[in-house]
């Protein structure tokens, strides 16, 4: 069953901004419609608040397990989507964060889902 | 014959802006001049309307029957594209929507037909 | 309905042994269980038997027409692959020929076949 | 000798913006100094003006033709470029028109010419 | 809990010998050491027996579910390809099996295993 | 129109046993049945017999003039194929010779054709 | 130890606004939580003030030996990154730094951390 | 020695703008610290001053032995890159000219300069 | 230091022959020429002896303990690959045994060793 | 000058058979014909005969100025192999020696020249 309090946090190393992110190739719930399992890759991508500002990191560890709490959930793809960028804006409360999931074929169609939250830091496109 | 009426959907999951893309790599419908076969990889991508709006979702196994239902059709690369885009604005009036169709090349050319309805969204370009 | 009447030859334009492969990209048929379409690869490997032996070689477009015969017929991935490899040996008779499909995925799985007829030759290894 | 006369057109299927590709990836001309052929990939990708504004979109059989009729053309990268962007311009006075064209290398240096018409449209961004 | 039980066979359609490839991408279980999950690829090949001396071949669908029933079972890398190894060969006594697990890196190592029942055929070598 | 007098040749500058291996990647010819270009890749290998049996080298740039003399002949595939190889063979008469020719797709349908003189030579497997 | 000492630079050659960038692909440094090693590409881009003003480039054999003093250091992906931002951003006042660290998966998650000083020059648009 | 005279030039063949764009594969020159060959890519990209303005275009055979005339010179990448940027700049007096030049790694750390002149026109966006 | 005592086995779990192969894609020891850090990928391929007479195996964490005890040595490419055979081979005592290692470019060269223990086994060409 | 006088060589490790490849990505020479560069890869594969019986291997940074010392030679292709197969299998007097050159195209073409010496070891299949 997912679970937000599984994941942790770290003090924000800087007050310059940067942008931090992560891509769990490994990602794997269950279609609830079927019962099929569901695989998929990840990615977290996020600009901390500045270390003045109180700002902080998930700590790598704690979203891996964090993400494994998925594996028998049954849940949909767009949800799983969003509750990890609920989850996650709930925790760091960052200057941007963006969740996105790209989802292994079924029936010869995959799919892709971008949820945000925060507007894109000028530092991205550099 | 291509059938709008198979097309399903869902209520939105969040009132937060997202945007879902759906990739068919196994499309396929009928040259009207030549009756050969054409093969294709239609892209459908789109931000639903805000949940609190009413918002709507396509349904992925009723989008594949859908897609499917041009198997024997006569229909040309353009008319193919702007179909699909009008069917699935007509169902969801979406925030943005895009249709993309990518053609296996004929005679030495391959194509790319590209058809949108409504303002490509910031969150894209995160 | 596969139709092998619609297969054609033409005399092979030589004596000394060579090896001929076409490889179809666009192949469709349905599958019999769900009828849902299924798409492959059809790929055609052949040493015709030599010109003064009566060689022939199957004709490239009555090859492309057969295959599209393919494209509502309701027919295993085991049985599209044994009916070309026997279709096509009762054609040409040839020195040696190899037949193999390769599927899209369905549910996760992607899969091969392969049937031959007659002995590699020592040009293949070339 | 290239001529624009083999060049048809169709009326465009849609008052909504949208954008055409076709990529030809078998252009071959001769090369006016040495006599050498040349061998590229050309691009052409428009916006066609509305339908309720009369527009029209080039006949994909027609523009191979018209491309094959450089064949035996003594002529430099940089004048077939501009010469199918002005045949093509005058053909369809579309909103936009991009002609790219990509040439194999020769004595180690590889070119891409890349001649325009009208502004890039929103559309393409998505 | 693996249950070789789930898989069922079809009577093989041939009597000339052929070789069928089936590639599960999405194959998942658990670490016995640690509790994490392990991902991984998991090949099956074989030739099955002539129709005529009662060959057979796994069904699809229930080759899936099988490969579903490793999900939460506590297994090493080698005990499962061996174990697929052994259920396999004991449902359809085949002339050759090979099954090939890839899986996934571990602090920086990847592994595969490789299991055999009987001799390659020459048909492979085409 | 193919012209083997075209052929230069240069002697084999060593008795030790070497294989040259030269990939034209620009041929164009015609088809004799639809008049439209063809396209493909010429690969061109061998070993010569030794320098001191009298071994002749095919010469580089007399060997493109040559296969530019197809540019205008209306031929088909296997016919350009055992051609170049009768010429070839006709020059150097080499320990061994394979020609293969790689065609673009027509109709859905890419093409090899692979023609040989003489025996694969146990420097070729290292 | 990281070692800033270390970095060397030469007057930068020019007035007119260029982009320097480095990749180094062979970094390790220490995890400083279970002492395993990691793995990581560095890119360093940067624009220097212009000559008259000063402007300075790091040289490029010292960027190596200052990336090579971290090979024992026990420190995370983040401070490296922020370090390494903050010493050549020391070193050579740039109009425009960038640091990107690109490390190899740990449990199946890889991560990349953007760090950046000044703003996105025009030139890097180009 | 690298020399400028042997750059020519023809005139502009448009008063539309244009953009052509020559990648050297195979640039090489001399290390002046340590004498070892340094191999890299150089890109020049521009587009001219309209015809009617008198615009010129570098000519590609002389811009090759231009390119070959730093095989032998001591030379650093970024005087490289800011040299064949101004003889450019001074031959053709462009609208835009982009040189960017790409080396192989030395000690594990490949480069790439960009130096510029004049602002990046709209129809690069295209 | 290298030290062979980091290694641990386990018994083999099967008398069938089977092979496993890792790959440490993160190896790094130190040039004992020049002080420099070598970067490399080890490949690791074994068929262990049959269960039955006490065949192991190389359990997977020693390994990269293992590996990662090279880390400050100063040693050649030779002097590694031939250790880590001869460790293996020790500690094993298997069937066939082949280290592979791939080192990243030095000057531009880059270099494979090879070195075995044992013949290839019939199920290696499956 | 080509000077083999520049190779130097230490002592084979061991006495178990091993085989060492050198891949120089960055040849280059100049083609006696016209005086214009040539480029190429460079393969350097041999087995060294044994300690015990005077085996020894080409040392790496010699390897490199030897090749770069046909930098300003001109010299043909076949002439650059056989070169270097004669001169290091007079160096090292190796059980097997393979010299492989793969030149970039010129005129469309694209060479590989393959000289030995010895036969394949066993060792190399694996």
């Amino acid at each position: 069953m997912p679970d937000a309090k599984l994941l942790e946090a770290f003090p924000s190393p800087s007050d310059t901004p940067f942008v931090i992110e992560h891509i769990a190739e490994e990602f794997t719930s269950v279609c609830p419609k079927t019962g099929h399992p569901d695989f998929g890759v990840v990615t977290v991508r996020f600009q901390p608040r500045p270390a003045k500002a109180g700002g902080i990191c998930v700590e790598l560890k704690s979203l891996k397990l964090y993400l494994h709490s998925f594996r028998s959930e049954g849940i949909f793809y767009e949800a799983v989507t969003n509750a990890i960028r609920d989850d996650l804006a709930k925790l760091m409360q960052p200057m941007w964060l963006v969740i996105k999931t790209d989802w292994k074929g079924r029936g010869g169609i995959r799919s892709t889902i971008r949820a945000t939250s925060g507007d894109v830091p000028a530092i991205w496109m550099a």
